[in-house]
């Protein structure tokens, strides 16, 4: 009976239809096919790129929805079917999918088609959305974050559908209209479409690699919440001269508040509870951080620091992806000029933004902020505070460097870069990677091939030709390894 | 030999000429004249405000001396003489006298023309350089600060002469054009013409009366020194979820400086050799000042402050008026839209104003202030500390309450608001008042009809047409007080 069983699984495995798809996966026809196609390419990309889907623009809604409708029809000449807009209370998401490789695992691959406002537009050197490209690099707003990022995954399985006229899985676009303003009705559109978005695998296009030459893949993503904290003495500004010294000073008692929540010296965050749920970085993440492939010195200089800042008995690379933070993002109160003028503010505030950690509960972490700040006013005479809370947030997200997913995606950077990819830590946050383990159950791996220095959210944003290029490749590849059964057992 | 003496003095004391002009002057002519002029007096005063003598805006540079050519063409037109332009190394200021009172005492009197910039602009109900006349009040700015006190003054001077031919004391009127920004180049100016400027006594037209009812003697001003203090940490602004919690952030570590400055409970500043030289009030000055007219409730409600807050143990007015103060008068840093962008900013910035008393040196507050700073700076990781101080700056001023013209002043308010007049200290400064009396030896006595509640610097600047009429006859009266020997003795 076993020997028989034995039989049975490996006849089914050597019949599976995916291992017959993926020994026909021709990868030199589809790589000839994209690189005699790589023009067509950039010319798409260039269409893409000059619409302005500014999502945070209420007066770009339209430009928004442009690109929405381009990426649609663009979907539908490809091949892909189904494809449709998925309504939400803003900015539509949009859909597609090719569902016909049988018994094959669905595969969901998430981006977005929104981009960061192009202000301030006078340090541009190009148009942000008259796309050029100049030395293998393409510079618009979105070249990397995330058109350009989005638009290496549509190509590559444009590209097998043209040559092959098949995938060898079934794939899902998913991709959204609003990250760039925190994906405030993401969780609810994934809850809404959840049957139609069940896949089994899910890949995220919005994210990078560590370097041109170094492949990485990412194990976990900070979380984020922000609120505005609001510090008012009077119903109007006075003058400094007359009211100076008989009324609390609403900027001094911002700073005395702000500066209790975190202790200088030591770095570490004062508010109470804050850390509740945090856990020190094991063994073998601090191992992975130290192996990392950039400097301390070479991190830091990219933005002119001189020196690192932050909680004690933590590197650099472990302060800015293992740990949670309480930053100060804005600040503003009375007069901003050029200048003096000698005005007591009627009121000031500040923007505090927190990245949260696997642990910690983003509802939890904003609470204890309030409620510190609450405290520490009670001693500050003569003012009203009150808080401001927003929509952006995201919970933190972790994986396991082994799941079938990262497994796959290791093999094919190894095979396309020739060195093992790196594990790191992602610092900033998408939402929808916690979304998406919340609705569909699913752990997401970052297979994008943009890069830090690329400029997302700033002017002269560009994406590099020949990094996209590499990252067509690799989704190909990617998506001929996801077949079932193509990884070898001792990999996973 | 002393019965004598004494009849020499009699004699000398009967027979001046200044006892023979007082009683020339009619007062009833001359309000009289006023009364039926007083349209006039509106036209031309329309026409002054319409010119926008900003100081502060380079672009309305030949707007402000328009307003200076205005005013010499008034003040010839009225029988002033030795009309000129002092030129200054910004805006020039405006001379003019009259000086045939033989064997009189001369008398300075001090105004500015500039204004402040109108913004915000659309918060004013008419036009700013469109004046309006509303229920006898008119609307403009500068209407309060200072071409209406100003104008209070040239309109008495010219009534009288208009009526006799001539003044009861010889006048020197000096009108600069830069108090607005600080009088940056008046000290240069008073020294440079110290000999045409020099007087027996001074008056300022610019400050104002305790309320429409209450008259006031002002016996000091607070003077004024401003420094902005940078926090650098970055050569560009970096993204918060890369960088957050690995360097400092500028805005947390501005705060923590400027919340080492006064400590938050018993409101005293920190900054050592900040109160040198500082005494308590004297019981006079308490007295004084608690028996101002107005509560502290009404003071603060003008505002809409709910507690009055400052350094323990004095009152709020002793803390607005006669102790000094470090106020935070501007903060900026990050990102000030509306919502939430995660930045984690390369610098922020912070105004700081001192308001200094009697005893105070400017510049040793600022010495102290700084040196503070940069030892507060020193357990503060990974910032660039710098400052930019400030040419806006002012010593205190002051002077005691039964000077000749203080004295003379007081007789006037009292016969015109039948009311003794009280005696106040300015929280403000005005930078004319320790600069007159450095260079020419002058104390000066403000004697000026404006009111607080008349939105100086404000949207809605106005003045009280009825309050600017009783202060022509109040110039007529103390004019002619002023011919040397008409104070009794027994009030001086």
């Amino acid at each position: 009976m076993l020997v028989l069983s034995l039989l049975v699984i490996l006849l089914a495995y050597l019949c599976h239809p995916m291992r017959a798809l993926l020994s026909e996966t021709d990868f030199d026809t589809v790589d000839s096919f994209l690189a005699e196609h790589s023009n067509n390419v950039i010319q798409n990309l260039t269409s893409f790129l000059k619409i302005p889907s500014v999502s945070a623009d209420p007066s770009r809604k339209q430009s928004v929805r442009q690109a929405a409708l381009w990426l649609i029809d663009d979907l539908k000449a490809g091949g892909l079917e189904n494809v449709q807009l998925l309504e939400t209370k803003l900015h539509p998401a949009v859909y597609a999918d090719w569902l016909h490789a049988a018994d094959a695992p669905t595969l969901l691959i998430y981006a977005h088609y929104d981009v960061q406002p192009e202000d301030p537009v006078e340090l541009w050197t190009y148009g942000p959305f008259e796309p050029t490209v100049v030395d293998n690099r393409i510079y618009a707003r979105g070249a990397t974050d995330d058109k350009g990022n989005l638009y290496v995954a549509v190509t590559a399985v444009k590209a097998m559908l043209a040559v092959h006229g098949s995938l060898p899985v079934n794939v899902k676009l998913f991709v959204e209209g609003e990250e760039e303003i925190g994906s405030p009705n993401l969780l609810e559109t994934l809850k809404e479409h959840s049957a139609l978005l069940r896949s089994d695998y899910a890949l995220s296009a919005d994210g990078g690699q560590v370097t041109p030459d170094i492949p990485g893949i990412c194990l976990s993503a900070r979380g984020s919440v922000s609120l505005e904290v609001h510090v008012r003495v009077a119903a109007a500004d006075m003058h400094s001269g007359v009211y100076g010294g008989g009324v609390q000073n609403p900027i001094h008692a911002l700073s005395q508040l702000l500066s209790s929540l975190r202790d200088i010296e030591s770095g570490r965050v004062l508010v109470e509870g804050f850390y509740d749920g945090v856990t020190d970085p094991s063994e073998e993440e601090r191992q992975d951080i130290a192996a990392f492939p950039q400097s301390e010195r070479e991190i830091l200089g990219i933005y002119g620091v001189n020196e690192s800042y932050g909680e004690q008995g933590f590197t650099l690379l472990e302060r800015v992806s293992l740990r949670p933070t309480l930053e100060i993002v804005g600040i503003t109160g009375g007069f901003q000029g050029e200048g003096i003028k000698t005005v007591l503010p009627r009121e000031a505030s500040a923007k505090i933004s927190s990245r949260v950690v696997n642990g910690q509960s983003i509802k939890h972490v904003l609470r204890c902020i309030e409620r510190h700040l609450r405290k520490e006013a009670q001693r500050i005479g003569g003012i009203v505070l009150s808080f401001t809370e927003f929509s952006w947030e995201a919970n933190a997200y972790k994986t396991d460097k082994k799941t079938y997913m990262n497994s796959a995606a290791s093999r094919v950077l190894k095979d396309i870069y020739k060195r093992e990819p790196v594990y790191y830590n992602m610092g900033g946050s998408i939402p929808a990677l916690s979304h998406m383990k919340e609705v569909l159950g699913l752990d997401t791996t970052i297979f994008a091939f943009g890069h830090l220095d690329e400029k997302a959210h700033s002017p002269n944003e560009f994406g590099r030709l020949d990094c996209f290029r590499r990252g067509e490749r690799a989704y190909v590849r990617l998506l001929s390894q996801m077949a079932k059964g193509s990884i070898p057992k001792e990999e996973l």
